[in-house]
């Protein structure tokens, strides 16, 4: 069953899962307790945290663990509210994912500026400095990569941006992570992330804050995090996280690289074998392992049921608006139409996705092609 | 090395690490994405839905999955807070869990009347009589059973007091669920849980809403949980915590009596053994694990430390407070002195503890007594 819809969910890399039991076997203890085997609990915690700082070039002590990157993206946007004031607008780019976008509209109802995207999903940095101009800002939020499109956001940009502003600056990493060089990235003053979009479990995630926020404070209890989120740590899950991270890490340059060259096979052939399919955004500027296309007719969702018939499971976008009938914001901020829209598959592979796998999937969209040509407009069910 | 400190966390049943690695292994999909094998993720996640709905005598759609009791705890606050008006103030038990009694102290400082409890650790219902006949009130917060002392608490009577007088009443039962009896729990406005106190994952839990809760949202994004908890689903974790109160529920009456005659046999030998041992609350109205004690002489961490060498652990109360070396809110309610709640200690068992455990603990609490007699007193360092 190739899967081919890595940027809603992955599976777990098997080191995951021996992670994973190894810890409820072992040392499931809560790290709180006054205890040696609790004690040793929260010294694998410390050394998990320790090797995201690493990894992420940042401050230990900056490192937070949290059930993944709605959760963070919700909370730094409340944490801005409440240390904010009514004078004072946030930025946010017009393709975030909805845990930010809607959570800002929500919170900042009169205080909220759009940064609109290119024809390739890029934000436009020159109307960010305009909007930076023109407003005073307290918040600018630009993810690093988008979920659907896979075009990589200039970070290192808007953070220089924000930085001279004196601005705090968002990005939400969870589509980077573990797929591209995050150069820099962890120098923003907040960044989200979940592991289950790395080959980890779901429901545990990062936060990562920068200098200026030793006052964030999420969940309020048992003060654990260093005060900044409570709640018994989740250490078989966290631990998790960083065995997928190590994963996605090992050898990354050479798997990037097979997953760029097995994409633009499968986009050259579905190409030549779909006359008319549209391609979004600019092949090098994108995530290895992603592409959207705008198919020449038939309902996206014809073709995702299809395609899952032969076996290979596709998406029609953000599973995270999948199924709630509204178009794509991202491609609609890209400038295309509704018509076109409906028409929009994203096909995002993986690591488990062998050369054969991005083959046989170009074959298999032809094949359907074919089917959907010959057979009569009927009505579709979601599954 | 036998573990008494339930109430901090459980190990996990074997039942639980099947269940975790059969749904990691067959269904780990986005149970939004719109493929067969999401659908079914998504068919299973709302089977769980409906089991907790059917133990817990509730509607299925009121159930809402989430991180744990402490992102509930939250969650609930920040609603009312957005709910209620200025004049309105929420009744919260003085022997609360920190994420209830910090949060809300933190979000309604000048709107929070404390309800006391009896020398049981029970919360004086009089009390809250007066308090809601002579403030307008928007929400009571009484736990089902309190996490350092045991004492169950008149949730029925809450309940009914605050239907009365049409106030929202949320009930914390973390300490409760697999426990004891929740007959009627469900008829609160709110409860919170989580799984890893009885026998499932961390970083799961469940909140359960009334029937006045429609506009019930924690976190903004992709919808999930009918809109009421934006995240992608934890399935694997979620299953989990369904097989953890599975467990829990089997042969419930008879781990229950056994629980308490281990308990009662213990306390009668360490009563005997260490003179001066004071036990804390009624112990017909206590969780069948849990006792707290105010030791005769000798620093609580001292006993912890030293029972540890022997190969017990016990606690010197809630986790979510140890080593912040604050003196126990709970026990300074119930009305103890500061130099009591220095001495003070948790055992709380569990199924993992055989009757031969129980009396080996007693014993060693009769070694430790001795020990700490002959040793010269010396600083302790928490490991």
């Amino acid at each position: 069953m190739p899967y081919f819809d890595y940027n809603a969910t992955t599976p777990l890399y098997p080191e995951v899962k021996e992670t994973w039991l190894d810890t409820v076997n072992n040392n499931w203890q809560n790290p709180s307790s006054p205890y040696q085997s609790a004690a040793r609990v929260k010294n694998l915690l410390e050394d998990c945290r320790q090797y995201l700082a690493d990894v992420f070039q940042c401050k230990k002590e900056h490192v937070i663990f949290n059930s993944g990157a709605t959760e963070g993206n919700n909370a730094i946007l409340h944490h801005i509210l409440t240390h904010s004031n009514e004078s004072e607008k946030v930025i946010i780019s017009a393709i975030e994912h909805p845990s930010v976008i809607e959570t800002a509209k929500k919170l900042f109802p009169n205080r909220f500026e759009l940064l609109p995207v290119d024809n390739n999903g890029v934000v436009k940095l020159e109307i960010l400095e305009k909007l930076i101009k023109k407003n005073k800002i307290c918040l600018v939020s630009v993810m690093a990569a988008n979920n659907e499109c896979g075009a990589i956001q200039p970070w290192q940009d808007v953070q220089s941006t924000c930085q001279k502003a004196n601005i705090a600056y968002h990005c939400d990493a969870s589509q980077a992570i573990g797929k591209i060089q995050c150069d820099n990235l962890f120098n923003s003053d907040f960044v989200t992330g979940s592991a289950h979009k790395f080959g980890g479990p779901k429901g545990v995630g990062f936060l990562v804050l920068g200098n200026d926020s030793c006052n964030f404070n999420s969940l309020i209890g048992g003060a654990q995090e260093m005060g900044h989120r409570s709640g018994t740590e989740n250490l078989a899950a966290i631990k998790g996280m960083i065995t997928a991270l190590k994963c996605s890490l090992k050898n990354f340059d050479i798997k990037k690289e097979n997953l760029q060259i097995n994409l633009k096979k499968f986009i050259d052939a579905i190409t030549k074998k779909i006359p008319g399919l549209n391609i979004i955004g600019n092949q090098n500027n994108r995530l290895p392992n992603t592409v959207m296309a705008i198919m020449p007719n038939f309902e996206n969702i014809r073709w995702v049921l299809n395609l899952d018939k032969l076996g290979f499971q596709i998406s029609t976008g953000s599973a995270c608006a999948t199924g709630k009938n509204v178009p794509s914001h991202v491609l609609a901020a890209i400038g295309y139409s509704n018509d076109e829209i409906k028409r929009s598959v994203r096909i995002s592979g993986g690591w488990n996705n062998s050369n054969e796998d991005w083959s046989q999937l170009a074959n298999a969209f032809e094949k359907v092609s074919e089917n959907l040509k010959n057979s009569p407009k009927t009505t579709i069910v979601i599954p």
